[in-house]
């Protein structure tokens, strides 16, 4: 067993010298991410959502230095005191974050210059984690690991800012050559139902959970069905032939104005050339792939699309209590297709993991007794949990060590740039 | 027993001579209403959620004329064919609707112009409620009942716009002589338990409600504990005083970002003059009531005052459940203060009913097994199940027998144009 | 000889009695000019530079109450001081004007109001008038007279206001019933030349003149040739027709770029039904007259259709000295068609006065030697030298006394609601 | 005498010989201005008029693959057909342009692959001017001369534009290292008068010159004074002291509106610390030389500094007049300061050229006579003739052999990013 195939939150093997192996890990797959980037392509911020990738590497260095380093270790010398006010991405009760969409108008710190701050950093973090001494232990651990799972969701970010910045490039540079998809035929749609119940949703404490995924609690469902997919590109595409985007009976009405401001005719990423559709991935221009996932769909697209079915999409607690006993595997970021594939998943219920993230129907809200965490980490979540939705089971760009079914992931239902699908559910 | 105190869902009354009684209520009403304005003021429009007060006058009455009589009512002829665009609020489905935050640019038709279109209407509406023919009644009858109460909302609209009118004029002028405030002073807050279980919300069916309250269905509330009444303004200017309004760290994040952008520093129609707070009435500027409940507030200022009062605002259910045996009384609109006050209310769990609507913490989306009606008429509820909140209880400017503890006010969480306020709550 | 004949600046009769009959009637012309309108039509802002009709008519009276009747008339009480704020237009010297975009907002004070404000300040004015100390005559009359010139420009105003309000309501209503054109067809264009040499332009001091008219001066002019008419809507749709909207090489850069941001495709208020070109008019929409001057075009599409024409705009002094023995006459309002009409005109040098505001290539600058005038009064002109351009001439809606050879009117080069038209120049 | 010092536009010495190594030198100068970069510096666009510096460095090169290699030179290869799109700036007769604001969102091509297309492009212009035909040379070669000089106007841009991105940036990076400047005292102002008369002005035909510089022609000027030198940092602190920025009346009306929107308190580049000036340099953060003229102001800033200093700016005219029999020499680029500094010059008329782009009040308009030159090379100057204002002198960041008494740069009033300042003039 290699580090990199730890579970990261595994508490039985969370000795100190098995952290330090995560640590490096981790930290190294984000570089490793970067890796076939040009020294142009880590500068650039295509829109407000986006961060340059060199900002990311910097601020989930940022993260560690500022709660762990300068709180906790000893004669810590701060790598460079203005890179707070520029990495600090939004801890309004730490200091004053650099304006979020003007993240891209920053040449310098260089590229290398941000390396070696990631070193300075690492080197140390390691003597920390070695040395810090017990009675501070109980403290210190959560927030490593904290800024491991935080890490690795910039890992993802990254991914996802990188395919927007090539897509707005005229010349559609590939970030890097991917595998071909495996071709296979997607499975037909079946519903798989749950009856009426009182079942329990939330994080199970075995490992480790974001503040969101607590505590855990019962919830009252009524019965339903999950669909036994996500809807394919085929399908989606049966939709925008059927006048979809031009139907506004189908759609909520902020969907509706968010189409037309934006002229919005098929998902993100996706162009027609001489009558053929094609959509872009991290490795180019390809075809679309009919029996792929359909991806990059804001949830305006998704309960569009839902309502022309004749569906709608899942609560949040009826896709969490129907994958409750499925595996975590499927088409995460491990597995390199770096987009969604038709199922190889020969599951009753499948591709719950990766692929995409499934829009649900659920606000992000706290969970019933949910508490924000003291102090300034208290940031990370809960002031977020207005006017945007949860999102389950990860996506290609996820980590595959990442992901649990009581995750929660939270976009606004106009957002398209990230891995994000649909799967229907319907009453019954 | 008047037409104005019938209960208007009250199905054992509603004969035809009885709803005829109803609409000519409900129309004169809505007409009274704007019975001490210039014709001046029945113009303007002063954002984009506000409409002038000729357009709320015209476009109930395009919902009767567009729904009920050119359907249904033979030989009626269009009172003019070009009112349909301009008059059309959102119904996408019938027809293209004039722009929304242009409806203030009309000055044809004229005030005059309009209250003939309503005369015509109203003439016709008797007639076809008279003399529609037995077999059409049952799909009749509904759609005047939803007319009715779609004109009681546009009646608190009216006062609320007018209020956000008279509000941007140096002048301040007043709306109407209103009579004073009763000069209680409010009662203590008290914290009123519900133990953790199953309970039954949404539309009991034997009166009207909208699609939006159904079908009831069961909800499992953990424990928790209700406020016996709404924060004051002086519990609100102890928060502002405290640095409420500069602390980020007490606010939603998106939260944090309005009030930046909107340099917010109290509720809206409040202004400080000469160290003493006043605020904008429709009966013009008064000193603030410190006993009244505060009020024109957004959902973000509600959440950041919970946070800081150490608090959070009830879900829907929570409220409803709480509120589910009290009568519906209260300071509405037929108490004439339209203005919160300070309560009056000897019920242990007090200002239910009236006063302010309450912010809840729950996102406005459909209830388990909710259909769309059929039909254009469709869109009156669903298609707005996205990134709003739910507020309950009913203000004092919404009619009083418009209220009912299923009922489901929803707004966006930055509005506070409508008398909007807080209701605390707290796990248990 | 009627004081309505009598030409405002004849020093030669500006007694003070027959001031007073100049100060009745042209006051009285405002009034008359809103004679056709609604209540409701007074109060309509359809764009910033839209004024609502009862703002120009409190505003020109709040003109003679600040810089006549408070500093001079003993005893004059301010009519309500909360006017100041709300009336002064651009002084900023004197105080702080009311927001200029957001002047239809306010429906108070009322029509009726501002008339008897209007009244209060006419009979104060002709009190000040007649019994003014002689000592002080010599500093009011050149303000009165100023007042009047002011109270006419916003007489203009209203009515290309009022064209803009009536134009943006689909329901396209009449300001009034207007004459029918004369039904003339359009006079041969002929060039005619003009010999290199100095000449002089600006002001004569025989009568009333702005400051800007101001000092006259002698002025190099290169031969060239002006043309004999302006251009008309048959010459214009040529250019329309030959895809002079959709060439870049004919148009000035920030032309084309406001052309593309807004979508134009023909001059302001051209509608095409069935085929056919209508515009609409103070009278309601009328087919084009195709020999009528082509009109309420921008300078860019001034100098696009120039560039395509083989010419280019004359310069302020080309037109001045071209026209400076012409009698100034013309289709101005007194002829009542309120809208460019063909020329009836029979001099070699046709419509140069009336019909159409004729867009020159000369900024708006100041003639050497230019003095801002002293104290607030001085904000009146120099201040807007600045990114604007002449017109000459007048229009179909200037009053017939208040216009001259060396009246320089101003607009930015994007502005199309005035009455502005073209007429070529050529180089020799 | 080395090809850097050749005066580019001396006919005589332009044998085919001598443009290669004037080409040679240009081409380089820009890659040497490059020299201190770092790769990240290239590609980033702080605002719509800044491009970035790998920007430049294709589009110059694609205007001589535009404009000579693609028409006149046979086998020649397009580079990269997508560059045309990418490297367009403005020819809307050839291309359409990639979106100006979006320059910066391109990481590719890379800095390294333009440098390449440089190279390619430098190889196939030697081959070219080498082998051109005869009967071509007389069609090639003024399009090469003017693609110098545009090439050496981008080099300023460069310098402008790198200012500003590193501006931006909290960390205040220096460009280089800067040489200290030469620490004189600026001389007293005194005032140089000019008889009225009739002159000449516009390009003498004995070098290169613009197409805007064109025809010479005869101008009539008033008698004036204009300033000895222009207006140093301490003059322009007294006009802050004494309120400047807040004081309406000293304005253009959009100059204050500007102001107002802009929040603008000082030159661009200013700041306050501890009580005293700073300004950012290409040399980092310097303290304000008191000495120095006043630079990076808008033209209404100047407008309004001459205003309160009782002068006003004088016209393109007078300025080229008055300095027609001045050496061109100052601190232009060549003198490495890349930033104004007191004057070193003992003229009576001190530093005219170089230090400072001097905003005259002449808006940017066709001389008399003016033709646009054929084709799509047209589009170079005529078409921005609108709502600019034409500056005098070059500035410390022109190539010395680009500056000469007739140059016209142009520029929006509201223009503040080049190293722009104010020399006052005042009526006799």
């Amino acid at each position: 067993m290699t580090a990199s195939t730890l579970k990261l939150d595994d508490q039985a093997v969370s000795t100190r010298s098995v952290l330090i192996l995560k640590f490096e890990q981790i930290r190294k797959d984000s570089e490793s991410i970067c890796a076939p980037l040009e020294t142009e392509d880590y500068c650039i911020q295509t829109m407000a959502d986006v961060s340059p990738a060199k900002w990311h590497l910097a601020h989930t260095s940022w993260f560690f230095e500022t709660f762990l380093l300068l709180p906790f270790q000893k004669n810590y010398r701060c790598f460079n005191s203005a890179y707070d006010h520029l990495f600090n991405s939004y801890y309004l009760t730490h200091s004053q974050p650099f304006s979020r969409p003007t993240r891209g108008l920053l040449s310098r710190p260089t590229v290398a210059e941000i390396m070696q701050y990631r070193a300075a950093v690492d080197e140390a973090m390691i003597e920390l984690i070695s040395n810090a001494a017990g009675e501070q232990w109980r403290e210190i651990e959560p927030l490593i690991i904290l800024g491991l799972n935080h890490e690795q969701q910039h890992q993802e970010l990254m991914l996802t800012d990188l395919k927007h910045i090539f897509a707005q490039n005229p010349l559609r540079p590939r970030y890097r050559d991917l595998p071909p998809p495996p071709g296979q035929q997607s499975a037909d749609l079946t519903w798989l139902p749950l009856d009426e119940g009182i079942y329990e949703a939330g994080h199970r404490n075995a490992e480790f959970g974001y503040d969101n995924e607590h505590p855990r609690h019962k919830v009252l469902l009524q019965a339903f069905a999950l669909a036994s997919r996500p809807v394919t590109n085929a399908e989606y595409l049966d939709f925008i032939d059927d006048g979809g985007y031009s139907k506004p009976g189908l759609w909520l009405s902020d969907g509706w104005t968010t189409l037309q401001t934006n002229a919005w005719f098929a998902p993100l990423y996706w162009e027609q050339r001489d009558g053929e559709w094609w959509q872009m991935t991290l490795g180019g221009m390809r075809p679309l792939d009919h029996n792929a996932p359909v991806c990059h769909v804001s949830q305006y697209e998704a309960a569009a699309y839902a309502c022309w079915a004749g569906g709608r999409l899942p609560t949040e607690f009826e896709w969490e209590v129907s994958v409750a006993d499925l595996p975590v595997k499927g088409n995460l970021r491990n597995s390199d297709y770096l987009q969604p594939v038709a199922a190889s998943d020969d599951s009753t219920l499948q591709q719950c993991y990766g692929d995409v993230w499934e829009w649900t129907a659920s606000a992000y809200a706290p969970y019933p007794g949910y508490r924000v965490p003291e102090g300034t980490v208290g940031e990370y979540n809960g002031k977020f949990m207005s006017s945007q939705l949860v999102l389950k089971g990860g996506s290609c760009a996820t980590p595959a060590d990442h992901i649990r079914g009581s995750y929660r992931n939270f976009f606004y239902p106009k957002d398209r740039w990230q891995f994000s699908g649909i799967r229907l559910a319907k009453a019954l």
